[in-house]
């Protein structure tokens, strides 16, 4: 028997439930996983929330990131085996995968042997933290030197792998961040400028950093009633990732700023990488070496007993850490 | 003396007044023209409500197309000269240069003659219409023939231009116009399949249209509320080209919509085409050899005289029309 965490409406977080669930053996394509740590992603709050790019199935399970240990694998899986540590990337719909749980399935090519040196905390903290950029800025539209990129919700996983990556490719990272309580910290962490938005001029101040020239990129999750601010702080031709949506507001797109100033505005999600094998291993082998040379260094904000998994949603939604949220098994 | 259009506060098509001007001797690089025939562009009822890409100073002249006799060149202008017939080509601000005059000075830039076979009125209706499509299908994002691209606002003379330059592109335009009055004009225009947005379901239909898949670029001159079905129309990664604002709504951007969808929306105006010499001359012989080869047909709407300027304008503004309303002088 394993405990699973699931919920049978969508709301606060105290709509997640724990069930005794039987774990049966894995199918052809899927591993059985012993599990020791789970890293929390906004994205799960989100679908809790029944507000989230994909519509939910109730009654729903949740979770994409996990580190633990295999205890069976399917007919057709080669690449680990029982015993192997080994951690899993979001590459596959909640719908039909939910790793927040004590043993459980997941589909074999989410199923990665965890980097070396790696904890099984730090493992749940580095997949969507960091081929989230990988797929905008390795992948997509390669950053140079001269780059400079505007990171929203910095202080959250991906944006602080955001910073790293942007770090380790070579260009500037810009934190975003609302108030100037995470300043010193986003900095440590790598962020060449921390602009806190709700006490300063996010155009003036990209402005005066760029010798006037404005933002060549933009990493944003947040939208809402500022993103017409956000695209003003670029410079012309620039190019925004939109990979989340944190405000509830409507993004308003200003139409007769964008026709002038010619911003190329993407919607974007890891998906395209993750689940195409060839990018998901060069992600991997990117990541891992960017891990092993000390340029990329998850970090753990806080973690939280298995049993606390509603106030680790709670926390995960006060946004007032810094990194990931791991709940330990 | 010269008769010249001009507006002093915002709004209204009657808020243009004509007055009397001594027009001096053009700049180095600068041509006098006398007008004989004016295009109008939405562009310029959205200046003159004082609500467009660029800020207006007042009192303001407008115009940007029209076409006629060169009667003097500056010091440094070489390739046209007096009694030449020209156009010109939207390249400059309309702070700087208003073409509706009878006697005007144009940038040398923007003059360019009159492509062979044109009546003053046809060569009104060619650069605005056929180098926007051109500079977004030609130059930024080449079509190829299993292309798909919506274009809204598909009546207006850009409009139609598009359908045209997407067909001589060799790729699949899909007219939307509000209601089926234009259906039948629009099919004879070009457009292989007409969508009334008014009167169907465009996601649907598009879907329909194209086995299911969605169509893979976008021509988006309108925005508005209806801007997130526009987008729910297209196929996965499918880029939109935002060139005109004729809504006066919010333009709201659904980002749980775009994150999983993944297109690539584009603010864009012709200007970068039109302001690089090199990239100008290759779109005029461009269209200049679609002209030729009767691919691109310049359709002329209605014709004002240019003591009914206001008139004019007001028709423009009811969207009733199919093509370019052209003043003549």
């Amino acid at each position: 028997m394993s405990r699973i965490v699931l919920f049978e409406s969508y709301g606060a977080p105290d709509v997640l439930q724990f069930r005794e669930v039987e774990v049966g053996a894995p199918g052809p394509r899927e591993v059985r996983i012993q599990v020791r740590a789970i890293g929390l992603n906004r994205a799960e709050s989100m679908w809790r929330k029944g507000n989230y790019v994909e519509e939910v199935r109730l009654p729903a399970r949740l979770g994409y990131e996990v580190a633990g240990i295999v205890d069976a694998v399917g007919t057709e899986v080669t690449h680990v085996r029982p015993g192997d540590a080994v951690t899993t990337i979001p590459s596959f719909s909640q719908n039909d995968y939910g790793l927040y749980g004590e043993v459980v399935l997941a589909p074999a090519h989410a199923v990665v042997a965890i980097p070396a040196g790696l904890s099984f905390e730090e493992a749940t903290a580095i997949w969507n933290p960091y081929i989230t950029p990988y797929g905008a800025f390795a992948e997509r539209h390669p950053l140079t030197a001269s780059d400079v990129v505007l990171v929203s919700s910095a202080s959250s996983s991906v944006g602080l792998g955001a910073i790293e990556m942007i770090n380790m490719l070579g260009a500037t990272p810009i934190a975003l961040t609302r108030t100037s309580a995470k300043r010193d910290a986003l900095l440590a962490a790598g962020a060449k400028h921390v602009i806190a938005t709700e006490e300063q001029d996010l155009v003036a101040e990209v402005k005066r950093l760029t010798d006037g020239k404005g933002a060549t990129f933009a990493f944003e999750a947040v939208g809402g009633s500022q993103f017409p601010t956000l695209l003003a702080a670029l410079a012309h031709g620039a190019t925004v990732f939109v990979y989340g949506a944190l405000s509830d507001d409507v993004t308003p797109l200003p139409l007769l700023d964008i026709i002038p100033n010619e911003p190329v505005i993407r919607g974007y999600n890891l998906f395209g990488t993750t689940t195409d094998p060839e990018r998901q291993a060069r992600a991997v082998a990117f990541i891992s070496e960017g891990l092993a040379s000390g340029k990329l260094k998850p970090r753990i904000a806080q973690t939280f007993a298995f049993d606390d998994i509603v106030e680790a949603h709670r926390t995960l939604e006060k946004n007032e850490h810094i990194g990931r949220i791991v709940v330990t098994v």
